[in-house]
């Protein structure tokens, strides 16, 4: 076996993905308790998606060219619901060929890359980063270059809000070179749930334009802002908008994370690298899924599904966050998203408790959600996946927990979590 | 606009992949002439998946996990369903650690060769190849090394068969270097329709293993043989099986083109490095669509569905090759796959008819293929666009038929290219 021709030394089989880690440990604990696992780790609904979303999914199983290959840009039906939708939300006509559908926003994100990363490009990746943006960056040949959100010196004192989490624009500023080809934003932010706002938003677009660079925004949680309204970058100015591609979910948008369905927008000019690439990578996205959507759209309009779901997602705030009051262990209040990052600084985990080596070897948030899958049946994600080794220190003692599950799921989260005054 | 930052120099916005100028010509002549397009073009179906692989897809949409993040390796249901069917296929037990769902077969290649191809290692690929092999070979790095299939001399005489398409042994052992990492093969072929035999499929085994390579079979046409069995060559010796990865497709089993959902079989300690790079290509496949091709899976040992569907596709063999017989047109007899490959040497084209750019610069088989387009309004493809410049002129004079539509459209089609008796 050994003789066998090696593997490319990027993919290390010894190392698990943090999903894989996490939801294998919290399925190995709930074999050794009775007490069910309430999964608040990785950001998948424990709910299905709508009703209507569901018959329009069924529906569009009926048509049979609905189950052969789409156009590589996306099916028309899907394109022409989306620009319908998006010139409203943009404020300016959007046409179908400033949009790609993509086989999630993963891919999409990918494909952007792909499209236009040649080997040395550098991207600029704020800390703390979804992890996969590091793989979609480094796989086409780019490098990542590392800015942190500053949180505030408080945080483990008192809750604080996404918009205490600074850009340092000297830093940013500072960290462009002339290798630079992207700038990768995250608004409604995963995990800090921040969001950027405007004056944030034209400080970066200003950079990007006096740099000549271009901006990715990853939008996936566009839908969940808990304030008045989700400021978009490529609406500020038209010299951002020509530089700038947006990423999009309905997966994240309708509860539907199986799908894998996703969509770009930007400069029809440029997106049509990004597409070539796709076609190269998926060649198509799931075409009767695709049809769901653009039902699904069409729908959203007449039964305010949005408004709702960000009504609902209030109330899961209310839920979720009372327990960290009564605990005194402050979290960052969220502007947008489903997360909720909480500061674990006064949790004392006992001395000779024993973790498997995977644990042992990361930070102390690792140990942490460790612990808690194991003795409160809790599963959170550990934030320094999301942090070079180098930076961990800034997020060592905070966990974040996803609320993207149905409420009763979340009350009986917050019944065991009170348990863990013993432990303050 | 001149000024933003330049796109990777790989994607060309002015080539249109071959499935684009095909399709969108089709669409140009339809709006040219009252009489409807046939296109046996590209290979979607133009009919539905089986009802109970409809059902199997409603049903799974109405449990609520089926519509969030499945697995990176595959939902459990397909994995077990895969498992079944392949130990009972490959006479051996297939354990599910030797198997990894993906987004296509298209992904599938990509993450098998982005999982081990490191940059100027050499890949294998016997012409005339799938075009997509091309790319999936040259994005994560890697170089395509092209090995022909020798067609007969007499192929523009008298009807051949696939195995008369032959690999000269001594050639390929020649393309063999240092640098070469993977033998690539496609069986049944496309657009050949050629089924390597086990006395074939041994000698590019023996060099595999003499020379210490790996072997990608592209078996996604595997259900559709029309002699008495399909050879695999990782079933021929363990030494081969250790080194081979196979590709298969729900699209081509089930008629679902565009559901995107294929699978890999190979070496469980090899496989892992092809599913790190697929959680980082598309993470995770569409999971309604996973669960339905499971059910599938299950059924069809009781409908005998795949063999009802071999019979069918004989039908429609004779129903299109009598018209060939007829004109005198010689073709390659399929073994395998839905596509018939004709000779149209003795088709003479008006001299002075006109051509767009994009198919006056190409191969004869293009300027024939846009003629039968808006002259016949039946659609093929163009095979030099499986074959590199310096080759060309061994399929200039070919067109490749998809014959995965309704019996009434190959009715339809055959009744058109009746009227070749007046350009002969």
């Amino acid at each position: 076996m050994s003789s066998l021709p090696s593997h490319n030394p990027y993919f290390n089989a010894s190392g698990k993905d943090i999903w894989s880690l996490i939801n294998e440990s919290a399925a190995h604990a709930a074999t050794q308790s009775d007490r069910e696992i309430i999964n608040l780790g990785q950001g998948f609904f424990s709910y299905s998606p709508p009703d209507f979303v569901i018959q329009a999914a069924k529906d569009a199983l009926d048509v049979p060219l609905n189950n052969q290959y789409a156009h590589t840009r996306g099916k028309p039906s899907l394109l022409n619901a989306l620009a319908k939708t998006y010139s409203k939300r943009y404020g300016r006509e959007i046409k179908t060929d400033e949009i790609l559908v993509t086989t999630g926003a993963n891919e999409a994100l990918l494909t952007i890359l792909t499209g236009f990363i040649e080997k040395g490009d550098e991207v600029i990746v704020f800390e703390p980063f979804f992890d996969q943006y590091i793989s979609n960056i480094e796989l086409p040949g780019g490098k990542v270059v590392y800015v942190p959100l500053h949180p505030p010196k408080e945080i483990s004192e008192r809750n604080v809000k996404g918009s205490e989490w600074r850009v340092d624009y000297d830093e940013l500023e500072a960290a462009i070179t002339d290798k630079t080809k992207f700038i990768l934003i995250n608004t409604p932010h995963n995990p800090v749930g921040k969001i950027f706002n405007k004056e944030e938003l034209t400080k970066i677009g200003d950079l990007a334009v006096k740099h000549n660079l271009l901006i990715v925004s990853d939008e996936v949680y566009e839908n969940l802002y808990y304030g008045d309204d989700f400021p978009r970058i490529a609406t500020l100015s038209p010299a951002f908008a020509e530089r700038t591609f947006s990423i999009f979910s309905a997966g994240k948008s309708f509860a539907a994370t199986g799908w894998r369905i996703g969509w770009v927008i930007g400069n029809a000019e440029l997106i049509k690298y990004a597409a070539l690439a796709h076609t190269r990578i998926c060649f198509s996205s799931p075409a009767p899924l695709q049809e769901a959507v653009a039902t699904a759209f069409d729908e959203v309009t007449k039964n305010q599904y949005f408004e709702k779901t960000r009504s609902e997602y209030k109330k899961k705030y209310e839920i979720f966050t009372k327990v960290w009051e009564e605990l005194g262990l402050p979290y960052t209040v969220a502007d947008g998203a489903y997360y909720l990052l909480v500061d674990f600084s006064k949790v004392k985990i006992p001395e000779d408790y024993e973790f498997p080596a995977e644990f042992k070897a990361r930070a102390k948030d690792f140990r942490l959600a460790y612990w808690l899958i194991n003795e409160l049946g809790v599963v959170s994600i550990p934030p320094t996946e999301f942090y070079i080794k180098e930076h961990e220190h800034v997020a060592e003692n905070l966990l974040r927990f996803a609320l993207c599950k149905d409420n009763d799921v979340l009350e009986k989260a917050v019944v065991r979590l009170r348990e863990l005054k013993k432990y303050l």
